[in-house]
């Protein structure tokens, strides 16, 4: 949580999501992959913000994200509506049901950065299009540590392009069904084994409720979800995960090693288990850094034991 | 894993199992829950077992529970056959299927305990009709600490004996979607709380390949289940979870504190990982207290980090 670094440099999508759970729901409230990251990653690092949003994306929402104090100089305002998602959950909270989709501004995406973006030293390249990925990759001048997400959507669709991205990337962060999607193996050990062989050194697989597990050389890590007894709205989970665990990096490493690794597995699962707190990002964008750190100790009394006397 | 403690007593099934997973199978194999618990728990304690079996038990199955040091005076042998289970699994480990289930001799099994037995210190009750857990209860003398596991069987058909059982039970051991369905909540902390307001002071819930979280009082502790390359056959190991478990527990104390609880859901997590890599008891019955040791102390990698420099 200092600002030495040069920020984190993220690409994803702002969308506007209308969810509906047991515990109530939300319209046209502020979501998307890029939206969470950023507000997660803005408590440990400054973050540049790459994105595109229609005419109809409120002087709200912009509000909320420069309070943040994200950088939205790299976010695109179309001429269109801003991309659209409408779903639901049942009483299962893993499985968000999708009712409707609109791409809207977000089909004709061209990731295209401020020069100022380009000297990022960390970069995570959100959950689009693995070509547009590389893209953004090649305008970025010297990174020093990549993050990657992806889903099955692409596995399908674009397995050679996401082969090819990968071998660009330091970390992939993935589910646990994408990654044995991916590497077509049932077990995830075997499965993650294989995509590492693939490109990159560090993977994390995050297995929703049933926490995360990184995988670095022959060293694996677990972290558990935070046991909390009401969880209102997953969306975006996985996003605010990987915010926090990229912020963390940002903020406090230059190199991977796994002592750095693993606790920003820890600040991931942290700000991940505050997000599904609250609808969109009521909760995530209003947190003081001790209300963190108080839940960071709180991971350490859940996993930690003595050893045998 | 000394023999100061008057070992534990444990009540469940001893059955020939018919087994077929994508990575081969077995025919009337040596299986049941009080079979994989008392294995387990012979490496920590004293194990006396109550069960019963028919003519058909052959010697070598007898002769292995003995090599184990398992007491099995307490092992009726009645005129019929033993109770057998046939099923098998798909790729998803976590679901067995059943094909066949001949409960023969354990239909009409009652408890009845040889004198020795009554002195026991540390009694686990196995997934059996909740009333004759009860009615074994009843048979020990000053038990200091009670487990039990149950399943959606007696959920759905004995809820009100079962609630009574829990009532004299230290330590309830069961399934995520068990303690779910017998709280009547969704959510797995407030199925926690509810429970324990029936009675036990402390919840283990064992989620399979996802670990296993241990409620005591405000205090939640949480241990992964070891990520293996590969698995072989998971039957018996939520047994074998519970056998470690109480086998820790029995060997190093007489107070339930959070500290050895904490290390004995390792010791259950330790064994059932064990278990799992091979069909029966073959590798569960065959260790080395060394191997145990290093497997604990590699659960400590699994989940430990450093706290911030």
């Amino acid at each position: 949580m200092n600002t030495k670094d040069r920020g984190i440099l993220v690409v994803g999508s702002v969308a506007l999501d209308s969810v509906k759970t047991p515990f109530g729901g939300i319209k046209n409230a502020l979501g998307g992959s890029a939206t969470y990251f950023s507000t997660a990653a803005s408590y440990f690092s400054d973050v540049k913000l790459v994105a595109v949003v229609g005419k109809d994306f409120s002087q709200k929402h912009m509000d909320f994200l420069r309070k943040r104090k994200i950088d939205i100089s790299g976010l695109q305002i179309k001429n269109g509506k801003t991309f659209r998602w409408k779903g639901y959950y049942e009483y299962d909270l893993n499985n968000a049901h999708t009712l409707e989709t609109h791409l809207n501004v977000f089909a004709d995406f061209k990731p295209d950065m401020p020069e100022n973006y380009r000297n990022s030293k960390y970069v995570f390249l959100g959950n689009i299009d693995p070509d547009l990925q590389l893209i953004v990759l090649k305008q970025v001048k010297s990174p020093k540590i990549i993050g990657c997400d992806t889903m099955n959507y692409w596995i399908e669709g674009k397995y050679n392009s996401l082969k090819k991205t990968i071998k660009h990337v330091d970390i992939l962060i993935i589910n646990e069904a994408e990654a044995r999607e991916f590497a077509k193996e049932k077990n995830l050990v075997a499965a993650s084994r294989k995509i590492m062989s693939w490109g990159p050194p560090y993977l994390v697989v995050k297995r929703g409720e049933y926490g995360a597990l990184l995988f670095a050389g022959a060293h694996i890590f677990f972290a558990p979800a935070y046991p909390l007894e009401e969880v209102i709205d997953p969306t975006g989970a996985g996003d605010s995960f990987a915010g926090g665990f990229m912020g963390y990096l940002a903020s406090h490493t230059e190199k991977l090693d796994i002592e750095h690794l693993k606790r920003a597995v820890v600040f991931g699962s942290v700000m991940a288990s505050f997000n599904v707190e609250s609808f969109s990002t009521e909760k995530l964008g209003n947190l003081t850094k001790s209300q963190i750190i108080k839940r960071f100790m709180e991971f350490k009394k859940l996993t930690h034991f003595e050893m045998l006397k």
